[in-house]
């Protein structure tokens, strides 16, 4: 197909798609004049997959151009793959108190112990999760008490229902493929549906009898 | 305390401090003069907030306005505010085939009836998690199987324990502020303990003989 059906058939503006072209987040079609190029159903799916990296993970174009690069290798070992994306995906913020972060560490260090993890020293996760204690420490609503624990057993049955669900592919190209977009576009999926679940024991717990005050 | 010593405690610097004054995103501080203010401890509480919501929960401008306006109610019912800060925060992606999109609302409908979930018909949290799913199915990787009650199950579980951390204050003001802080930030934590999740999923479950082959 021509770039305005790709254009078409994938919601993206042909603009848009020469950008792509450009930044290599998009390989090339198949030159049939030096003018014009041929695309076929693997740039609608590529394109697809950027949007939606794009729009719901909100990754930057740089991020991105190393995710697919990822999903991109051959004879891939999920494992370092998955850690690798995690490292490009998950940024520190950098912004929070040395005190209150070794802190949060050394929090992070012990939960993950008492569930017997096997997780890397270096995990970029690892980090995260440390910095969103001490940001909420700071923030004063930092005294969790159990709900960690409970946090990390969700979080631990989560991962098991992903890894059951990727497994199922036996090609190693499509589970990392799986695994990845997965991964990334699931954290939305995640928060959303915590949101409904909120919403659900909210109406369950309190008491629901004064009307909704005027709106911000 | 004056704005130099303000930018020092909370880490922003003074231009977006002032920024922030006209933006209305941060309350005036007490006039000591036609050029100079004095300002407190609520200052900086309120810069360490907005940071984090900019940098952690990638919050737009206009959004924290809206979320903070939420906060500041006096007499706020938790229900009601939750309701409709994820209605800001939560911003529909839009993108989606129509034909997919309703396949997946009522895969949403059919969970939420199957937990028998109390969740209104608008929850903003629906149209996300169908959007994310519709996306998923784009993807080639929608077929969830079990998961999405997994995941639900998960989600409820983790709700409960929000919903009992905060429950703990008693002041209506202080429980709106946990709950706010603790939804949109938490966000975060949830993703960074599901990542440390699957990688000890992930070392548990796959043999990882051969060596990491080279970044990308």
């Amino acid at each position: 197909m021509r770039i305005a059906e790709l254009s078409r058939q994938s919601g993206v503006p042909v603009p848009t798609i020469k950008y792509y072209l450009r930044e290599n987040l998009l390989p090339p079609g198949e030159l049939t004049s030096p003018t014009q190029a041929r695309y076929g159903e693997r740039h609608v799916q590529r394109l697809r997959l950027i949007r939606a990296l794009v729009d719901i993970a909100r990754l930057p174009i740089a991020t991105i151009r190393e995710v697919l690069c990822e999903i991109d290798q051959p004879d891939p070992v999920l494992h370092y793959v998955l850690g690798r994306v995690m490292k490009s995906t998950l940024t520190p913020r950098g912004q929070v108190d040395p005190d209150r972060l070794t802190a949060a560490e050394q929090k992070v260090d012990e939960m993950i112990a008492r569930r017997g993890w096997q997780v890397s020293a270096e995990a970029p996760a690892r980090q995260a999760v440390a910095e969103v204690l001490a940001t909420l420490a700071e923030l004063g609503v930092g005294d969790l008490g159990d709900a960690l624990d409970e946090y990390a057993e969700a979080a631990e049955r989560i991962a098991e229902a992903d890894l059951a669900t990727v497994s199922t592919r036996e090609n190693p190209e499509e589970l990392v493929y799986a695994a990845v977009v997965g991964t990334i576009i699931g954290d939305r999926l995640h928060s959303g549906l915590r949101r409904l679940a909120h919403e659900n024991a909210s109406a369950t717990r309190f008491a629901l009898g004064a009307p909704p005050p005027p709106d911000c």
